[in-house]
C-alpha cells in the first residue's frame, strides 16, 4: 500500500524531529500524585491535545475527571478521526502521567531535563509512558502526512492523567461513556519486549485482590512485663494466621484456592518454554536472593504469569522504632494481596479468603477482614486478525516473530477495555527490562521508538488491508 | 524504743507539710528522657540534696554520670550517716526522674501542678517515684528529729534520674563502685501493693532477652505483581518463624527453653491462690480482650510472675501506610522479646533461642537474631532479719500480716543490689495498682504516703534492734 511506504518514509525522515518535540513533553514533570503538580499535569494535557490537533485529528477535548469524591482527578485527552468507512475502528491508549522521581541523587542527569547517551534517551516518563504514547502520534502524524491527511483505519484516542495514581477517573468514563470509544480492538502501549530484539505482545494479565487483616487483642496497648503470659499478642495471632496461608512450599493453603485455575494451552506453555530465559541468571540479576521460591513443579515463568500467589507487604502496628518498647500491642495488621489468574474472580476468591481467616483466628484475639481494591484476571485471545495485523508488522519491522508473553501485574485499564467496551486488546510495547521503570534514570532505547513507529505505522495498514 | 514512737508521732504532726515539700518537688517537670528537660532535671536532683542536707544526712553531693558514651546522663544523689556503730547498714534506693506526661488533654489537672482530690495526690511523678522516695527522706527526717540528730542505723542513700530511661549511669556506678555502697540491705520503694489495705513486699521480678530477628529476601524492594510467586517474601517467612515459636496454646518451642525454670514452693503458690484475685475481673477490667491467654495449666499469677514468656511487639519494615502498596519488601524484621524466671539465664537463653531460629529459616531467605538488651530474672530469699522487720512494721501499721508477690517486669538497678553488692533487697512499695503510672491522671493515695513513712520508721527501728 502507498501510504504505508510513504508514511514510513515521512517518520524515518522526521525521527529526529518526534523526538525533539517528545523532550519538549518530557521537560514537563507531571507527576500525578503529587497535588503542588496539578498545573503541569494540565499542560501535559493540554501539549498532548495540541498536537493532536496540529497534525489532523478530530474531535480534540480534554475530558475532566474531577468530581466531589475524586477532587485529585486529572484530565483525559479524546481525539478520533472516523471517516475510513467500512473500515475497523482502533481505540489507541496511553497516559501522559509520570511517577515520581526520588530519590533524585540517583539520577545521573536530572529527571527532567531529557538526555541522549549510548542512543537512550534518559528522562521520568521516558518510556512509561510519554515516549509509547508519543509513538502513536507520530505513527499517526506519518499517515496523515503520506496519505493527503486521511487515516487507513478510524481512529479514536483517549490518553489519560492518572495511570500512576490508580486511573479512577479513566475508569470511570469507561463505565459511564463506553459509547464514546466504540472500537473493534484497542492499542495500547505501557509494556515492555522480553528481550531486546524480540517483538512481544502482551496477552494476558494477573488479577488481585489486596487486603488487611486487623487483629485485636486488649483493649489498650499493655507492658509486656506485668501482661505477659496473660494478654493475647495480636502479633503472634496474625503469624499464625498468615503461617496458615500459605505452606513452605508456596502453595496457598486456602480452601477451594486453586479451583478455578485454568492452565494455560499447551501451546502456551510451549512457546514459554522457547523463550530466552534463564532462571538462575534472573536470580542473580533481578530478584538477588539466596533461591527463588514458590510452587513446586512449575517454572518461573508459569509461576509469574499463570499461578496465584499471596504477598504480605508489610504489617503495621506496634513497636517499630530503634532499640527496645516492651509493648504488647493492642492490635497489628497485615496487608495481604493475592496475585489472581484466569478463571479465578475477586469477589469469589475474597469470600474463600474471608472465611478461612476467620476460621483459624487463634483464642483470646478478634480478627476483621478487609478488601482494599481489587481487579480482574484476563488473557486476550490470539486467534483474530488484529493479532495477526500486529505481528505481520512486527516481523516487517524486526525481522523476527512475535512472542506472545503474560504480564505478572495488572494495567487495570485493559480489564475494562475487555469488559466494559468487550474488545480485544493488543498490549505491544516497546520498552526494555531493563528501563528502569519507576525508577531512577528511567529510559528509552530511541532505536525502540523509530521501530515502534513504524511497527504501528504498518499495524494501522495492516489493520486497513 | 523510745526513737521509734516519737519519729512516729513527728510525722503524724509533721504530715502536712511533708505532703507540701513533695508537691514542690511535684512542680519541678524532670523528665528524663527529654533533652529540654535536663535543667528541670537536675534542678530535682539539688532539692533533693538540699533537704537530705537540711535533715541532717551527710557527704551529700551529686555524682555525674554523664560520660562520652553517655551524654544524656542525669546525676545520682548520693548521701549517707554512718554513726551507728554495730548496727546494720540500709541502702535507700528511689528515683527523682519521671515519665512525659502525654497526652497532657487527658489530665483532670495539669500534670506538674500537683493537686489533691479525694484523698489522693494527682502529679506525674506522684507514686512513680518522687512520692515514694520522699516517704523515705521525711522517715529519716522524723528520725533524727526524734532521736537527738541520729539514726538508729547506718544510711546510705542513692537516688537515681534516669530510672524511666533505662539507669545506665546508676548500672555503672554500682559496676565500678561498688564499695561506696556497701550496705547489709537496700530498701527500694518502687512498686505496688498487691491490693489496698494489704502491705505487699514483692520478691521477685522476671528478667529478659529482647530481640531482633531480621529476615532478608531479595536485594530490593520488588513489585509483587512481577515477581509474585518467584522471590521470597520476608514477612511470610517472618510469620512462618514467628508460628514456630509459640504453639496455639501459649507454649514456647524453643528446645530446652523451659528447661532451667525453677517452680515456685508450695508455700508460695499456696499464698499465691489465698490473693484475693479474680481471673474474670482482671480480664475484663484490666486486659478487656476476648479471652486470656498462655500456658495451660497454670493461674494468671503463676503465667506473669513464674512462668517465662515469649512476646512480639512489633514487625518493622515493608508498607505500612494507609491503602495499597504492592511491595515485596527486600527485608522485614520483628520485635521478640521472652520474659524469663529462675533460674533461666539470658546468655544461655538466648544461644538456644538464636540456634532454633537459625533451624526453622523457610527457603530463599537469610536471618539474623540480634539481642538488644537483657535482665536477670531473681527472686530475693524472704528467710532473713530484714524481711522479719519490714512484714514486722507494715503488721504494726495496717494491722494485717505481709503478702509476697512477684512482678512480672525487670527494675534493673534491684538485679545489680543483688549481683553486684550481693545483698538482699526488700520491694516495699506502697501505690495502687489504679495509681495510673506512666499514664495521665497518675496519682499516689495520701494516707498511704503517711503510712509508708510510719512503716519505714519502724522498719529502721527494728533494724536497729
Amino acid at each position: 500500500m502507498v501510504e504505508n511506504k510513504a508514511a514510513i518514509e515521512f517518520g524515518r525522515q522526521n525521527g529526529e524531529r518526534f523526538v525533539e518535540e517528545l523532550k519538549e513533553l518530557l521537560r514537563i514533570p507531571s507527576i500525578s500524585t503529587l497535588p503542588e503538580h496539578a498545573a503541569d499535569v494540565r499542560r501535559a494535557a493540554e501539549f498532548v491535545a495540541a498536537e493532536l490537533r496540529r497534525i489532523g485529528m478530530e474531535n480534540v477535548r480534554l475530558i475532566e475527571t474531577k468530581t466531589p469524591e475524586h477532587p485529585g482527578g486529572h484530565p483525559l485527552v479524546y481525539a478520533d478521526w472516523l471517516h475510513a468507512e467500512g473500515r475497523p475502528t482502533v481505540l489507541c491508549y496511553g497516559h501522559y502521567d509520570v511517577q515520581p522521581a526520588e530519590p533524585l541523587n540517583e539520577w545521573t542527569t536530572p529527571p527532567f531535563d531529557p538526555t541522549e547517551r549510548n542512543g537512550n534517551l534518559y528522562a521520568r516518563g521516558a518510556v512509561d509512558d510519554k515516549g509509547q504514547m508519543w509513538m502513536h502520534v507520530k505513527a499517526l502524524e506519518s499517515l496523515f502526512a503520506a496519505n493527503d491527511g486521511k487515516l487507513p483505519v478510524n481512529v479514536r484516542v483517549i490518553i489519560e492523567g492518572e495511570e500512576e495514581v490508580g486511573g479512577e477517573g479513566i475508569a470511570r468514563f469507561v463505565r459511564e461513556h463506553g459509547d464514546q470509544l466504540r472500537a473493534d480492538v484497542a492499542l495500547v502501549s505501557d509494556t515492555e519486549m522480553f528481550a531486546p530484539e524480540l517483538p512481544t505482545l502482551c496477552v494476558g494479565l494477573r488479577g488481585m485482590i489486596y487486603t488487611e487483616i486487623e487483629v485485636r487483642g486488649a483493649r489498650t496497648d499493655l507492658h509486656s512485663g506485668m501482661y505477659g503470659g496473660a494478654a493475647p499478642n495480636p502479633f503472634v495471632a496474625l503469624a499464625q494466621i498468615i503461617a496458615k496461608l500459605k505452606d513452605d512450599n508456596g502453595r496457598v493453603l486456602i480452601p477451594g484456592f486453586y479451583d478455578k485455575v485454568a492452565t494455560p494451552t499447551a501451546d502456551e506453555l510451549k512457546a514459554w518454554k522457547a523463550l530466552p530465559f534463564d532462571e538462575e541468571h534472573y536470580r542473580e540479576t533481578e530478584v538477588g536472593s539466596r533461591e527463588l521460591t514458590g510452587e513446586a513443579g512449575y517454572s518461573v515463568l508459569e509461576r509469574t504469569w499463570a499461578r496465584p500467589t499471596l504477598d504480605v507487604h508489610g504489617m503495621p502496628g506496634g513497636f517499630v522504632g530503634a532499640g527496645a518498647k516492651t509493648v504488647i500491642p493492642a492490635k497489628a495488621l497485615a496487608k495481604v494481596s493475592m496475585r489472581l489468574v484466569p478463571d479465578q474472580t475477586p469477589a469469589e476468591t475474597f469470600v474463600k479468603y474471608k472465611a478461612y481467616v476467620e476460621s483459624i483466628v487463634p483464642r483470646g484475639v478478634e480478627v476483621t477482614v478487609r478488601m482494599i481494591h481489587s481487579g480482574d484476571p484476563i488473557v486476550v485471545s490470539t486467534d483474530n486478525p488484529y493479532v495477526q495485523a500486529a505481528t505481520g508488522a512486527m516481523r516487517e519491522v524486526f525481522g523476527t516473530e512475535t512472542v506472545f508473553v503474560r504480564g505478572g501485574g495488572s494495567i487495570p485499564i485493559v480489564g475494562d477495555f475487555v469488559r466494559e467496551l468487550k474488545i480485544p486488546t493488543l498490549m505491544m510495547g516497546f520498552g526494555l527490562p531493563d528501563d528502569n521503570l519507576h525508577a531512577p534514570n528511567e529510559k528509552f532505547h530511541l532505536a525502540n521508538f523509530h521501530r515502534g513507529i513504524e511497527s504501528i505505522v504498518r499495524f494501522f495498514a495492516a489493520v486497513s488491508a
